[in-house]
């Protein structure tokens, strides 16, 4: 909030476009769409070493270790599936183990680890982490989007979107139109958390025309 | 291979004791025990990164990494329970992780995640990793005790140990006595090799004295 509100008064003067760490193309393109052309945005896929802890935690970490590398602003994402049943595992130590999980044991596997239980409820979330620079304090935004774990539903063309039925729907996230589960998803909901800070914050950012 | 041959013939010499990176009293304890006097150690306790990938090469890696910062010889250990049901998990990738799930889930919660299969089949297994300095290429041990996961027996004062029927006992790790539990347990079987290769290389340490 400090960072935020002195970044509102000073309209903070960025050295360099925001680097988004990721090595999705895909990514950055939704990135981009949702945050606007305002922002200049350039991608670079970066081996940052993957971290245990609390989501907000972890997220902070690594946007400090890739301040350090690419020395100036950074966002970085991570995402994860959490099951209630399993007091928040599979996803929240380590972001990608979701998606081990997914890889090694599949949609029926990730339901099977719920058959003891009569909670299939979950949550999936997201976390961006933006730090202006290298000795800056990262600044986090949490999406999170409670549903539940269901039989996979809905073509089959991005990790647990079948499986995952958000609360007060019918459709699984696969089943969605992408409109519609980009209204209500766990990454959309931390990306307007960015976007909010950006237009409050108003960086301004140093080009090579100045 | 290639190093213990070079260190047999030369009888390498170590410019200072193997640091054991551990922050547990009880395990430097433990590979004292079992490698004898012979070989000087120390214990650091180290903050490595907490890797992914197979066992073998995390464990190397953590071993190169730990190397760096000691600029001398050290040794590092992982340890992982492995459900054969779920190819492997919660364990392969980042050895904590069956650590996590222990503590989040419990006894209970971890028999739970197998309660879609009849295949309750496990194996503990244990990696230990030698880097001579900082500019070598680590070597690995790998220990692995094939068993299966059964409902809670013996005194809980050791991790997983109470649910880990190892195969040909009717006691599970928990309820074994140490002496018979040692003689089989998946970090003992790692241990073993880690001690026939110093017998092998015949490693000579500078001290003081020299």
């Amino acid at each position: 909030m400090s960072i935020t509100t002195r970044a509102a008064a000073s309209g903070l003067v960025l050295s360099k476009p925001v680097t988004f760490v990721t090595g999705n193309a895909k990514k950055l393109e939704e990135v981009r769409a949702i945050l606007g052309q305002s922002i200049p945005f350039q991608s670079l896929k970066l081996e940052l070493p993957e971290l245990q802890g609390e989501p907000e935690d972890i997220s902070k970490e690594k946007a400090r270790l890739a301040a350090l590398q690419v020395k100036g602003p950074v966002l970085v994402e991570d995402t994860c599936l959490c099951f209630n049943a399993l007091k928040g595992l599979p996803g929240p130590y380590i972001p990608r183990t979701s998606k081990w999980f997914l890889q090694k044991i599949g949609h029926e596997g990730l339901n099977n680890l719920l058959m003891a239980y009569d909670d299939k409820s979950a949550y999936a979330l997201c976390a961006f982490s933006l730090a202006l620079g290298p000795d800056s304090e990262p600044i986090t935004f949490v999406g999170k989007t409670p549903g539940k774990i269901v039989p996979p539903r809905g073509p089959n063309d991005f990790g647990w979107d079948p499986i995952f039925q958000p609360d007060g729907y019918e459709q699984t996230y696969a089943e969605m139109p992408k409109e519609e589960k980009n209204k209500i998803s766990h990454r959309f909901r931390a990306l307007a958390q960015v976007k909010s800070h950006f237009l409050e914050a108003g960086y301004n950012f140093q080009t090579d025309n100045v």
